[in-house]
């Protein structure tokens, strides 16, 4: 019997899944065993966090960002039978220009993985005379192929959605500065064909009635289409007087005009509260990059990064965080248009 | 008898000219009426100043920066005989988008006016959720139907060629930040349509041995196509501990890949010294938006925004400035590379 919320999508069965603990009040628990990679996972490679994972040939793939031991950001390859245990390669993943000449991005950091199609692109904050939005794409993860950067500098936080709406491709982002940007709402923007982009619209504002998003917000993981449309979890950051905290948010975009946002919660939905969120190499972070997912189950792996340190995973499922976010929802500024002005 | 160095362009014999003053040494020398706009010109309009001219049905039209006696920015249409005496409209230019449905900018600033084809391009700083790029188009002066902006926030000087290059429309911008921004070079973009953009490529920097364009640089008028490459005429920032202070700069980009610098004047081409220049709304601003210009004789007037107050005008020809530029060349950073990292 269907379900009166559900995911649209494939099934899942070997994703990673924990049920709720007893008495557990929040709409997101954590992996019983975080954080799932932990300090010095790889010779020469410090500290992974901010990471993607994606199901791909009956087991799972992921997109790392990997600090190495000089302290510079690249992306590499990890594999896992179980989306837990991850065996991280040693060499940064080798990018190509569509001529085939090696484009290796100066550096590269916060990667979203998302399957479009029989297609997998590699979003991420890539070096462009200053922060931007880099993207490849491949189809068997041995050939990297870069296209064009899709934006202008400055900009963080680029999210693919996992399928085309009204025939574009569609990118979430976050525009920002060159550095550690003190503000910041998720924009979106139109490719037909992931070489020009344009139609840019404002999706969501900072702030609202709560202090913990009120700085600047940024999109997460892919969207996951559900039958009350887009669900995103995104970061939201509040400033303190020893530097930002980085919750997760989560809210519900419209299915065909997706910078429409019809719910949103006015509550973190997950907030540094463990040792390996709260200390590390940026404290208090909580960072959401990816999701696994089973429409069968409506269960959700939330994959983050914590304290710029460790990976970490999160569960929830599609009817009780909708539900949560439907029934904690906020109008904020002018969220509910199409943002244009 | 052909020159060696001259513009690609149509003959203007009845654009603005004065020669250049015995004994004075630059490059560029001013009008010597300036301001040719001054305070209060135009019922409800304090001040005009960084605004865009062109040559239309025999004589003038030009696009302006109106300060209203409230303080913010609109754009009015004026029209003149002579490119000097101007009669400016009371009401600012009404913009609807392309449903035919009234479009009007909140602020609107630093326009820029460019002739492509048979079309004229209004292109300007637009508030888009903070400072972007506002586009607009016209054939007749009257109707004025707004594209989609461009770019995603922040950005400011858009600039577009006047011809399309290798098939694609082409935009100089200014990437920023929502505020006062303390840095800045100017990117290229590309656009099959204007209505996509892509492509994006870095090509100046701000620095360079002299200290003139040492905080940020950004395009000026459209691009003139010469015998050299394309001439660009552009603002340099220093910063005092007293705030900015902007100069005109000079450079020629390569005409199939104008992303590449050839050459890049290393000493501003006119800095403000004069009392109109040097005091006003903002002082010490020095902004150039357009020209006139008239292949026949190589004679350019360059339209200058000053202290952020009056609307001047400087004169150069291309021979004068593209020798001037030549003998004074500088290589910066990667200017010379296709900017793409």
């Amino acid at each position: 019997m269907k379900k009166d919320i559900y995911i649209v999508g494939e099934s899942l069965p070997n994703m990673p899944w924990e049920d709720k603990p007893e008495g557990f009040e929040g709409p997101v628990w954590r992996h019983s065993q975080n954080p799932i990679i932990n300090r010095n996972p790889v010779k020469g490679i410090s500290r992974i966090f901010n990471s993607a994972v994606a199901p791909y040939e009956g087991k799972f793939v992921g997109v790392f960002r990997a600090e190495t031991i000089n302290g510079r950001p690249h992306l590499h390859l990890g594999w896992s039978e179980d989306a837990l245990n991850w065996k991280i390669e040693e060499e940064p993943i080798p990018f190509f220009d569509e001529d085939g000449k090696p484009f290796q991005p100066l550096y590269a950091y916060d990667p979203r993985l998302v399957k479009i199609e029989d297609t997998f692109y590699i979003i991420w904050c890539t070096d462009f005379y200053g922060a931007s939005i880099g993207l490849a794409k491949t189809t068997d993860f041995k050939s990297f192929i870069r296209l064009e950067n899709p934006f202008l500098p400055f900009n963080r936080n680029g999210v693919l959605f996992p399928r085309k709406i009204n025939g574009n491709y569609v990118m979430l982002s976050r525009p920002s500065d060159s550095g550690h940007t003190p503000f910041g709402d998720i924009f979106l923007s139109e490719s037909p064909d992931l070489k020009y982009w344009g139609k840019h619209r404002h999706v969501m504002s900072k702030g609202g009635q709560g202090w913990w998003q009120n700085v600047k917000i940024g999109g997460g993981p892919a969207p996951i289409e559900t039958s009350e449309g887009w669900l995103l979890f995104y970061h939201g950051v509040t400033g303190t007087c020893n530097g930002f905290v980085y919750s997760m948010g989560a809210a519900i975009l419209d299915l065909d005009e997706p910078s429409k946002v019809k719910y949103r919660s006015r509550n973190f939905i997950l907030t540094p509260e463990e040792w390996y969120e709260e200390k590390g190499f940026v404290d208090n972070v909580v960072f959401p990059c990816a999701t696994l997912y089973d429409a069968e189950t409506g269960r959700i792996a939330i994959y983050y990064g914590a304290a710029d340190t460790y990976v970490s995973v999160a569960y929830t499922t599609v009817e009780e965080i909708v539900n949560y976010v439907k029934e904690t929802h906020e109008e904020v500024a002018d969220d509910k248009e199409v943002g244009r002005l």
